[in-house]
């Protein structure tokens, strides 16, 4: 059981150590992302060239791979410098954005697991079953899906791959294939501004770049994602203004909004 | 004759189907057209992995190909992802920014049309012109441009490609060669925002993707832009608030504001 | 010693001429340098195909290499770019981005000042420090650098590379290595927003292309940031509203805004 001041300390620590978080992420989120790093105190960084990325992650507190707009060389990329952070015991978070999509997606996501062995998965219901489904699959191991079942699919995935996985939407769950903790901030027009889960996934980056517990580092990104969307979304007129007002909530979240508005739950 | 609620329909049909809406477009203007894309009630995928794309177009509503940013590998893709479309008759809409600005730029849009086949295509005066004279050319037909004429650029070109143009500017033509209608809704400040133009015809592929018939299709696009970015710039009081702004009016738009501001002309 | 008319008719010359500034720079930032060339009156151009970088750049007026997303590919248009520019008397403004970071970083940046003779070059103080000494050792030079004096790094930077060079930071300090001109406008919340640094550069890009004088031009540049972002600050909540505020500020700025808020120092 997490309790609020892990989730604000949690913070704390990434603002006073504003850790260094790599990412090789896609075109259409990056803006996004390196506003909302720099907005929570972390310091992102965006680097995919072969000839440099292991460098880059060997001096960076976390690695965020996200293949939203991906292709063969940013693939290559995304091996390199994801089992350098692995050798190097630096954590590794994955968006696997669109996987089941398309047969090369899902064939990507596949290689990034095994290759890079992510310390946290973070995705929405169907990413997070399509990639369930096709990490058994490829495993051998019979699915035991129901077909809605992403929590389900969630739990099992954290214990093929001994990642902790995060799926997010209306409710967020958090688990490590035992322990289950859900989220219920957040407001329905966060869906409507594009890259809010590429920017929840480096959100992930930012706290498990600065807290050793990765589980409580999940738990408080998603956290607050979700109180720092709800505030935006009740000063915002549409998705316009709330991609703007989320990065401004980021930047100013305290710890009364925080212990206010949580709504956390465990399984 | 393009009757008011042939547009309010259209924006119905989008909002109801949310068409996914594969894009192959610039680094500069994608996270824009997401969140336009968002906003008008489609559903944005873009993907330019030459592995993958052909599938992805196969479960897409329609394909934008905008060459602002191109190079080889990404040219690869439009053209695979384009034909693709074109078998499976999915619209293709093209926007050829900066055509005649380079020699390759011109080649490549001719190559996309060749080979692609556009449904739609969207460009300002400047880019239509330079295209239909490359196609003239090419096809060793004479031109009979007169310099300023954007319009007769714009029928020639839809008739020689079977594509309806779309002419944007203070006033937009849309033309199938035959009929066309203008619109003059909008705002000068528009001009200011990067990617307004790249978003207009994000917005013609999310209305092709849910309206059979694509002129009115293309018409309902630039109806709903010029409208949007009226109302957007009445409450904005630079180029930055005016981008924010302008995703905030698509979202909010509603068919009292479409009968209240439709500007709409016929020849 | 630069008068404040001086800057106040850069400026104008800025929004007089429209100079098109072609950029090949990082992904992160492209949106927002587009829309703060577009609203300081520039017009911005985003090419990087080898195919075609040398007919782009010889239509601008000034050529801007941002090394923040590099790769191979990407270099070799910078540089192909950057030779034609320089045999053109086009200006080219490089801003290091990163460099030191990792060793590829520091290899591209000295190939580019090596190959492309930029005639200023843009950074904060760990990028020009960093970019100082690997100019000098790759030189067979004795760094006489006393380890936090950047702006020594930016006069021996200048003297060995005949640029202008121009530290960003709280104080901006403008040099070509015997001038020194500062800047002591802005405010600490620009450096929460992704992009400021390639924003600066590509504004120096814009008064380039416009003012002769590229000392004046670099100072402009750096005046007119600084000013903005400090009205931008006044009237924002956070890093999202201060992005958008700035480039609002950014298109308002006046003759008095200047004359008013501009602090200079000569040493």
């Amino acid at each position: 059981m997490i309790e609020t001041n892990q989730i604000t300390e949690a913070l704390q620590k990434v603002r006073e150590k504003s850790p260094l978080v790599h990412n090789i992420t896609n075109y259409v989120a990056m803006n996004n992302t390196a506003n909302a790093l720099l907005s929570i105190g972390a310091s992102p960084v965006m680097a995919h060239a072969t000839n440099e990325v292991e460098d880059m992650v060997g001096i960076a507190s976390s690695l965020v791979i996200n293949m939203g707009t991906l292709s063969e060389k940013w693939v290559e990329a995304m091996i390199l410098a994801g089992k350098k952070a692995t050798e190097k015991a630096i954590p590794v978070i994955f968006d696997p954005v669109g996987v089941g999509a398309t047969p090369y997606r899902t064939q990507v996501a596949q290689q990034i697991i095994e290759k890079c062995k992510p310390t946290v998965i973070r995705g929405n219901a169907s990413e997070i079953m399509a990639l369930c489904n096709s990490n058994l699959k490829t495993k051998g191991v019979d699915s035991t899906l129901s077909s809605n079942a992403a929590l389900n699919s969630a739990k099992l995935l954290a214990k093929s791959t001994n990642a902790i996985v995060v799926v997010s939407g209306e409710t967020d769950y958090i688990t490590d294939g035992k322990r289950v903790t859900s989220i219920n901030n957040g407001n329905t027009i966060m869906a409507k501004v594009t890259g809010m889960g590429c920017t929840a996934t480096a959100i992930t980056g930012a706290f498990a770049g600065a807290e050793k517990d990765l589980f409580i580092a999940a738990v408080s990104a998603m956290a607050i994602m979700g109180i720092a969307g709800e505030m935006a979304s009740e000063v915002s007129k549409g998705p316009g203004s709330m991609q703007m007002n989320f990065i401004d909530q980021l930047y100013k979240i305290s710890n009364i909004d925080i212990e206010q508005r949580l709504k956390i739950k465990y399984e």
